[in-house]
């Protein structure tokens, strides 16, 4: 298996799961009669980042992880955000640039030096322990967030086999 | 990269950045005067599943996983924690099982058929679409958790670089 096995498909499922999420989201907001600002300004607590930043996080880490296995240059995404079809065009804009990546960019990957500010590790280590665990962080707090706000999602939802 | 990396690795990491939570947590509630069983038992939402059974899903996926790659036999645990020590002693035999397998038992583990009753797939596909996004979703559930308490776990503590 390549590094590419584990980073490009993986991101792009668990983007697209997200931006289910956000339709899921929508639908229940229409439902309910729920401000959609409501649920995505929503916190698990009050000094983590609302379900807006979740999607923003998650789309940096897809975008910097591909940046820094292949050296592509990616699009800059401003953070203004605040309604369900803007953070799903955020996604789509994140799928599209994350699926430019081909296996051959990741040539040599193993081998550069990756720098996260906090720590330095090498291309051959980043998807296994930063990346993907970091990744999946905003995934699943997402789902939290819908979860804790009654959304109907669920475990097969998250795992993208619903 | 072979699937062992992306494997035993980082389950132990993942096992002993969440063995960590549970002493950020009794040392919490030893400091609050917070009962230790209602963090055991905190939810996010009614019908998900309480602290230690996060716990207990992290230790049956990364357990399951193993087994599933390499053949290998794990133990049973049958989910009868109750307390923090409890817990950790449960993911300290995870871990300690996890760490039998070496990177020889997963020669051919890319061709094995993974049947996972909602979904088959192959040794090859597994971890990166299925194995990953499930522990991690536990370990950020358990992080979630300990955050909704007031519990002083960050970033850094889940990413294992605090």
């Amino acid at each position: 298996m390549s590094t590419y096995a584990y980073t490009v498909p993986v991101l792009v499922r668990g983007l697209t799961i997200l931006s289910g999420y956000m339709d899921k989201a929508a639908a229940f907001a229409a439902e309910t009669g729920t401000d959609p600002a409501a649920l995505i300004g929503a916190r698990l607590a009050p000094d983590m980042l609302p379900l807006a930043g979740q999607v923003q996080r998650a789309s940096d880490t897809a975008k910097a992880s591909i940046t820094r296995l292949t050296g592509l240059e990616a699009p800059s995404f401003p953070d203004t955000e605040t309604t369900f079809p803007e953070l799903k065009e955020r996604i789509a804009k994140t799928i599209a640039f994350v699926e430019t990546a081909t296996p051959a960019d990741f040539e040599g990957s193993d081998a550069r030096e990756i720098d996260l500010r906090v720590v330095t590790t090498t291309g051959a280590d980043y998807p296994a322990l930063f990346m993907l665990p970091n990744f999946f962080f905003h995934l699943a707090t997402a789902h939290a967030l819908l979860r804790q706000a009654g959304v109907a999602v669920g475990k097969k939802d998250y795992l993208g086999i619903a």
